[in-house]
């Protein structure tokens, strides 16, 4: 759960504000429930700070509503569906899903050209062959952010880097709520 | 403090293991006892997992040690003595200072270049200009890691995927203790 905690702070916050163009999908398989999906608004979240206790919080709030395979509010920002990759998956349909990997295409290669992305990072325990193959089967491409093994959370914050980086090439405002939606 | 715990987290965590050839120093300004300096050694540090509660809780064991002018350790890794800017940059006389600032140059333009280096990150509150006065009398350059505003512990995840790369270019294992260190 600390790791979940500490890849929405990484995936949401900037210094001065919130990230309102990014979305954050937890997917939880983990027992006494598997399957279920909490999602976080960047455009509409609140009450969330950039401590682990914070989204930590939320998580567990948005855990004691009763999910059914329809989104179910939990606070401003915070939604709960049963779910799993399959369903998840199903939901990206028509974007670039990116399945971060460490034997993947090196990110920077290929930032510039990422349209409306789904990056998709494993936690700690790592995705299954079964995982994997339903990726590869919805069009996921493997990329990787550096040439060592890190953290999802600092995964995050390099990925968020390099799509900065081109936005600001581009002229646009990084993070802003007009750039470029990311989940 | 909160942001304290997440920088030596950032600072010290891969995946699978630690960064050995980093340290860590938190100058600790704040009342009812301003002018401390606790330093995590990557070599030697150990009881710290990745969690806020985890590095929070080496720092506040660090605290209630009696602090003087000289090194009392702490926990294995962890020291504390008395100390300001001042006393800390004349303990990294020689090196390559590089302070982190948004208007600062773009690390990626001298990350090949770095050698023998100290970074110097300034919390939420900033820098004050007496203290960038002394900074920049100890010879520190100014740099930055991208176009937008961040956390100090984003800001040092960034800088470790520079350096990383840079050292897996030349052939070395990033993160491993005989690489070169980092403060």
């Amino acid at each position: 759960m600390d790791i979940l905690c500490r890849c929405v702070s990484s995936a949401l916050f900037l210094s001065f504000g919130m990230r309102r163009d990014v979305n954050v999908h937890l997917l939880l398989l983990g027992e006494p429930e598997p399957g279920k999906i909490i999602r976080f608004e960047g455009l509409h979240l609140r009450y969330l700070n950039p401590d682990e206790r914070s989204s930590g919080s939320l998580i567990s709030k948005a855990l004691l509503k009763n999910a059914t395979e329809l989104d179910t509010r939990s606070t401003p920002g915070v939604w709960i569906r049963k779910g799993d990759l399959k369903s998840l998956l199903a939901a990206f349909d028509g974007r670039t899903l990116l399945y971060l990997r460490e034997d993947g295409k090196d990110i920077r290669e290929l930032a510039g050209e990422i349209r409306d992305p789904v990056f998709i990072l494993g936690d700690h325990t790592g995705v299954t062959e079964e995982e994997e193959k339903q990726l590869f089967e919805a069009g996921a491409q493997i990329i990787s952010v550096g040439p060592i093994s890190l953290h999802s959370n600092h995964c995050i914050t390099l990925i968020h880097n390099e799509l900065d980086r081109v936005e600001a090439e581009r002229g646009e405002i990084p993070g802003g709520a007009n750039s470029e939606a990311e989940d």
